[in-house]
C-alpha cells in the first residue's frame, strides 16, 4: 500500500451532527472501511456531537447498524469494528452553547493526553447549512481553530451558500476563524474514483490528450440523470432546484476536470488553479442556451409547494473561451425522474474528413465515453469493417469496466477517499473558495424566474431539449441504463 | 446485401490443378459458401483441369468431401450444393499439351452457347509455380486470353517468383500474353477481413489517423508466429525459408497497409499506388538489422536437407524514410515452431511527456494492437487509476473481438473475398507487378548465406533477437495465444 494511503499520525475526528443521516450512512461506514483496510492510524478517535441524549454505547449501536447497512466492507469481513467502536464517544450539546465547546475541549485534551502525542484534529460539519457559521464562530471562540504541531482542519458539507452573495458571506465567516488552508469543502463527486480517473485517463496516457481539443472534438455531452424523484427531500429540493443541487457543484466539477489544462504537478494548488482557469473562461450563459423542465407530479410531492416553479431538469449549452475549446459546445444536463440513472461524459469527435469507402455513405463519428456511475468504466466507439460485405463500415464499441477488471465492491466510496485526504491535509479533491464563488457567479442568473416545461416521469426530459440541440445539428445521447442492475441508492 | 457483393453476370471459372489440395481445401469451399449466400450468379460454372483421370461425378464427390471438411458454411446449412455440383465439369489433360486447350475452348463454347450470353471467364492457376509460364503460354496460343465483351482474367497463386530476377522473368512471360489489368496475383492475406479492416480502422475513424505517425508512435511491431513446424511441406519450405514464405508477401503487405498514406479513393490503382510508395520509401535493410533463426530439429524434418541453413525465423528492423515515419522503427518478425500462433500488429506510442502522478514512477506506454488471426479483434492498452490507492495508475485493456460481436464463423475465408473480387474485376486486394518486384528487391539481400541461430521449439525465437531489440531500449511483445482455442489449421 502506498504510504500516502495510510495515516502515520493518529487523528481525532469530531463530527457535528452525529445522529444524522450523513454520519450513519456515509461518514462512519467510510471510516469503518478505512479502518478495516488498515488505512487509519490505530489510535484514531471519533467524537460525535449532537443535540439528542445518547449514551456512548447507544451511539455505537446506531452507527454499527449504519455500517451493516451501508459500508462497502461489511463488518463480518473485518474484525476491527470492536477496536474502532471503543474509540467512539458521544457528546451531547447545543451547537450555539459555549458549554458544548468547553466540554469538547476538555474531552479532546483528555484523549490526547492518553495518546502522548498531538493527533490531527478534524472538525466535520455534518449539519444543516444554517448551522455552519454558528459552529465555526464557537470553535473560534473556544480557540479550537488553533493547533500546536498541526493546524486543525474543518470539513464543510455542501451546500456552500445558496447563491453568490450567501457563499461570499459564509466564506467571510469561515475565514474570520480558519485559514483557507484549514478549510475542506466537500463535493463528494470529487471523491469518486471515476471522477479522479478523468485526470488519470487524460494525463497518464499519451494518446488521448492530443485529441482532446477543438481540432478533433465536435462537442462534449455531460449527463447526470437520476431515475428517482425528490422522494423525502421535497422541502430541501424545492428551495434548491436542479441548479443548486447538481449544476453549481457536481456538474461544473465534471466540466472543469474534462476541460482543464494539465497542471504541472498534482498538488492542491496547481490542480485547483487549473480548474479555476476553466471557470473563468466559461462564457456567461444566456438563458436561450438553457432548457428548464419539471417532472409531472413534482408539485404533488410531499413538502413541495403546489405552485412550485422549481426546475428538476436543466440542459445548458456552455462555451469555454480559450484556445483549446473555442467553438466546442459542452452540452450539460441533469434531471430527476428521467429514464435511467447514469452519470457520463462523452466526447464526440469530428466526422472523418474524407469518405474513402463509397459503400458507407455516412460514418458515425467516434465517441469516447467515461461512465462515472453506475457501472463505472469507459467506452470507445469506432468504425470497423462489416464482415463480408464489401468495404462497409459500422460502429462498434470497445469497453473497459472497473467491475470486470477489479471485481465488485472494490471502488471505495467517495467519503473514504475524502476523509483520508482531509486527515492527511491533502486538499486536492476539495473545492476552493474562488472555485465555489465562480461557480455561483455562473449559475446565479440561471436559477430563478423561469417557468419550467413539464416532462413525463421516466422520459428523456422536456421535449424542447431535443429541439434545442437539434438546432445545432446534433442529438442527445440517449439516457439509458448502463448496467444490468440499477443502483439501489441515490448519490 | 450491397450490390458490389453479388455477381450480376455469370462466370466460368477454370481451375488448373483441380485435384490439388488448394482446390479441395480452399477454392471450392469458398465458391460453395459464396453460392450459399447467393453471391454467385446462378449460372456460374466451374471447369476443373488436371492430369489424373476422373469422371465429372468423381471430381464432384471429391470436392464435396472438401466442402464438408473445410467450408465455412457447412453443406447441411445450404441446399445449394446440388445446384452448384451439376455445374462442375472435369477436363483431363496435360498442361503442356495444346490439345488440352483445344478441348477447353470447345467446352467453354458449348457452355456459353447454352447460356446465351458471355460470362466472365476466370483462369485460376492452382498449380506449382514452374507450370505458370507453361499454362500462360498455351492459353495465349489458344487465343483464350482474348475476350469479347469482357476480358478473361487470370489468377496466379503465390509464389510469384523465387527472387527479383525470376519474378521479373515470370512477369515478362505473363505480360507477353495478358495485360496487367487481366492479372490477379493472389496474396490470400489481403483477402482476410482483419487485413482489410486495417484500412477501415485507419480511414473510417477520425481519432486514430492523427496519432498514426512519428509524433506519437514510438515503434511498430508486426508479428506472424506459427506454432507448427514445416510438417509435410519440408521440400517446399527448405527451398523457400521464412523470407520467401512470409516476409516477401504477407509481412510486407501488413507493413504497407499499416504505414501507407490514405488513398484519395478506394480504387485498385490508388490503393496500390500508395502501397508502392511505402515500399519505395523503405530504407534498404542491412544485415545488422536482422536476426535469423532455425528451430531445433528442423534439419531432421522429412524432405529437409540435414545440413540446411534455411531460416525458419527472421526478425528485422525496418525504417521508412518519409515524413510520416522518419525515425520510427518497424520491428517485424515471423517464425515457425514458436510459442503460439498469432498474427498481430501493435503500435506502441511514446510515453507521456510529463509524469503528473508521483506515485506512478513509470507509466507503461499506450499500445494499440490489431489481431489479424486468430481471435480477430483490437485492443487498446491505456492507463487507468488503481481503485483506492492514491493517484496510482496501471495499464488496463479495452478490447473488441469480432467473434463476440458477430458470432463465430461469420468472417468469410480470404478466398471467398478474393474469388468474388476477381470475378467482378476488382483488383484492389491483389498484388500488382511493381509491388511484387519492389518486395523482392527488398528481401533478396536477406535470403541466403546467413547461418541461422538455433532456437527451441515452442520458444519466443532465438536469444539474440531479444538482445537485438534491447539494444534499442525496447522489448518484444510476448508471443502468446490470444484465444482459448488454438486454431486448428495453418493459413
Amino acid at each position: 500500500m502506498p504510504e500516502a494511503d495510510r495515516c502515520e499520525v493518529p487523528a481525532t475526528i469530531v463530527i457535528f451532527g452525529a445522529s444524522g443521516d450523513l454520519t450513519r450512512r456515509k461518514l462512519v461506514p467510510a471510516l469503518h472501511s478505512l479502518a478495516c483496510e488498515g488505512r487509519l492510524h490505530p489510535q484514531t478517535h471519533l467524537i460525535g456531537i449532537g443535540r439528542r441524549p445518547f449514551a456512548d454505547q447507544e451511539l455505537r449501536e446506531q452507527l454499527f447498524a449504519g455500517v451493516q447497512d451501508y459500508a462497502r466492507l461489511k463488518p463480518h469481513l473485518c474484525a476491527l469494528w470492536e477496536d474502532f467502536a471503543v474509540r467512539i464517544a458521544y457528546l451531547q450539546g447545543d451547537y450555539d452553547d459555549p458549554d458544548t465547546y468547553r466540554h469538547l475541549t476538555r474531552r479532546l485534551q483528555e484523549m490526547e493526553q492518553k495518546l502522548g502525542r498531538e493527533p490531527y484534529r478534524i472538525f466535520y460539519l455534518a449539519v444543516p447549512p444554517q448551522l455552519f457559521p454558528v459552529i465555526v464562530e464557537h470553535l473560534g471562540q473556544a480557540g479550537l481553530h488553533r493547533g500546536g504541531e498541526h493546524k486543525p482542519r474543518i470539513i464543510i458539507e455542501k451546500p456552500f451558500g445558496h447563491d453568490l452573495q450567501s457563499a461570499q458571506r459564509l466564506s467571510a465567516q469561515v475565514h474570520a476563524v480558519f485559514d483557507e488552508s484549514q478549510v475542506f469543502r466537500i463535493d463528494h463527486y470529487l471523491g469518486k474514483e471515476t471522477v479522479q480517473n478523468i485526470m488519470v485517463f487524460r494525463f497518464a496516457n499519451s494518446i488521448f490528450e492530443p485529441l482532446w481539443n477543438r481540432n478533433y472534438v465536435d462537442h462534449v455531452q455531460i449527463t447526470m440523470a437520476e431515475k428517482i424523484g425528490v422522494e423525502h427531500r421535497g422541502a430541501y429540493y424545492d428551495r434548491a432546484g436542479v441548479v443548486r443541487d447538481m449544476f453549481q457543484n457536481h456538474l461544473l466539477q465534471l466540466l472543469t476536470l474534462t476541460a482543464m489544462e494539465p497542471p504541472s504537478a498534482f498538488s492542491a494548488k496547481m490542480l485547483r488553479d487549473e480548474k479555476v482557469k476553466v471557470l473563468q473562461a466559461i462564457r456567461p450563459i444566456p438563458r436561450e442556451h438553457g432548457v428548464w423542465g419539471q417532472y409531472e407530479g413534482y408539485r404533488q410531492e410531499p413538502n413541495v409547494d403546489p405552485q412550485s416553479n422549481t426546475p428538476t431538469y436543466l440542459a445548458l449549452k456552455v462555451y469555454i473561451d480559450n484556445w483549446r475549446w473555442q467553438g466546442v459546445p459542452f452540452y450539460v444536463r441533469s434531471g430527476k425522474a428521467l429514464a435511467a440513472k447514469t452519470t457520463e461524459i462523452t466526447l464526440q469527435f469530428h466526422a472523418v474528413p474524407h469518405l474513402l469507402f463509397p459503400e458507407s455513405t455516412e460514418l458515425g463519428p467516434n465517441r469516447l465515453s467515461l461512465f462515472i456511475q453506475p457501472n463505472e468504466g469507459m467506452l470507445l466507439r469506432f468504425q470497423t469493417k462489416v464482415p463480408g460485405a464489401g468495404m462497409r463500415a459500422e460502429p462498434v464499441d470497445m469497453e473497459f469496466r472497473y467491475g470486470q477488471r477489479y471485481g465488485e465492491n472494490i471502488l471505495p466510496d467517495a467519503y473514504e477517499r475524502l476523509l483520508l485526504d482531509a486527515i492527511q491535509g491533502d486538499a486536492s479533491l476539495f473545492a476552493r473558495n474562488d472555485e465555489i464563488e465562480l461557480a455561483w457567479q455562473l449559475v446565479d442568473p440561471l436559477t430563478d424566474g423561469i417557468e419550467p416545461e413539464l416532462y413525463r416521469r421516466g422520459s428523456q426530459g422536456p421535449r424542447s431539449a431535443d429541439a434545442f440541440i437539434r438546432r445545432d445539428g446534433r442529438e442527445w445521447l440517449p439516457i439509458v441504463s448502463r448496467s444490468g442492475v440499477e443502483a439501489q441508492h441515490n448519490d
